[in-house]
């Protein structure tokens, strides 16, 4: 078995005998440091986010959009990785790209605009490796279903907001 | 008028004037190039993501919903700005902390599970400035109607996926 089918087996198994274990909390924070420049602290990482001039940043680093593109799409790579070993199907390269189109009169406010987000979102995968279509499709049905930033996107969550301290 | 200010209404009056330029593509293009690590591009720019050694990564970089979660922070901060402007209120700080809860048998397709993405989103944001609460509470409801990912995260969306080339 390899190491990675072996990892997941092991955390597979913990977290049914013990669903606690299942739960994780993740946190991410961030404060503006430009006219539209965040910087965001996430685990041990510190990443930046900016928005184009158009918008009034200085395109310094990816906007928002696009980080949630590159949340979606390492996310699929990685559910295509970790479903093809719990299937025991051989994936040698994967490669993904997401496409997704905005109205910025949503987030401008613009009378009859569109939704502030996407208006909609296409994801195109490359795989090679040595199995038929069949299996590839299937597995592919496989990963949208247990993809989790799939989920953020396509389906609907609850989101509270409140202002502390002001 | 402020610099700000003003590059927003340049671009609120184009885009209203002429739709078309409001619809903006966004792409972005990630392969995996370890057990879990995926490198991807946005832009000119290239970003880590990685799993927690529990799903078989090496915990070199955030993982996907960590990134979601920068990208729906980041976004609530900027949206405070950009509506803060033009508006005409004051904001001195934006602070935003993001917190998801996610149950890991989504994902790994344990009985019984969870939906793969987040379980429940919760923002708090602090805000400093001059105003009174209930202009930044009424700011605040401007802000999650016309943020981006706010919209990704809360409504359901079509995604579509295709293998290619296999």
């Amino acid at each position: 078995m390899s190491t990675l089918k072996a990892t997941l087996e092991a955390t597979t198994d913990a977290v049914t005998l013990n669903p606690g274990r299942a739960s994780v909390k993740l946190e991410a924070d961030g404060a503006l440091v430009g006219p539209c420049e965040v910087r965001a602290r996430v685990g041990d990482w510190t990443l930046v986010v900016d928005e184009p001039e158009a918008l009034g940043g200085a395109d310094a680093a990816p906007n928002p959009l696009q980080m949630a593109l590159v949340a979606l799409c390492s996310c699929q790579a990685i559910t295509y990785r970790l479903w093809a070993e719990k299937k025991g199907i051989t994936l040698d390269d994967v490669e993904v790209s997401v496409r997704g189109t905005t109205d910025i009169r949503g987030l401008l406010g613009v009378s009859g605009a569109a939704r502030p987000g996407f208006t909609g979102v296409s994801i195109d995968v490359r795989i090679s490796g040595p199995e038929d279509r069949d299996t590839y499709e299937e597995l592919r049905r496989t990963v949208d279903a247990h993809c989790p930033v799939f989920d953020v996107f396509a389906a609907p969550l609850t989101v509270t907001t409140r202002l502390r301290g002001t």
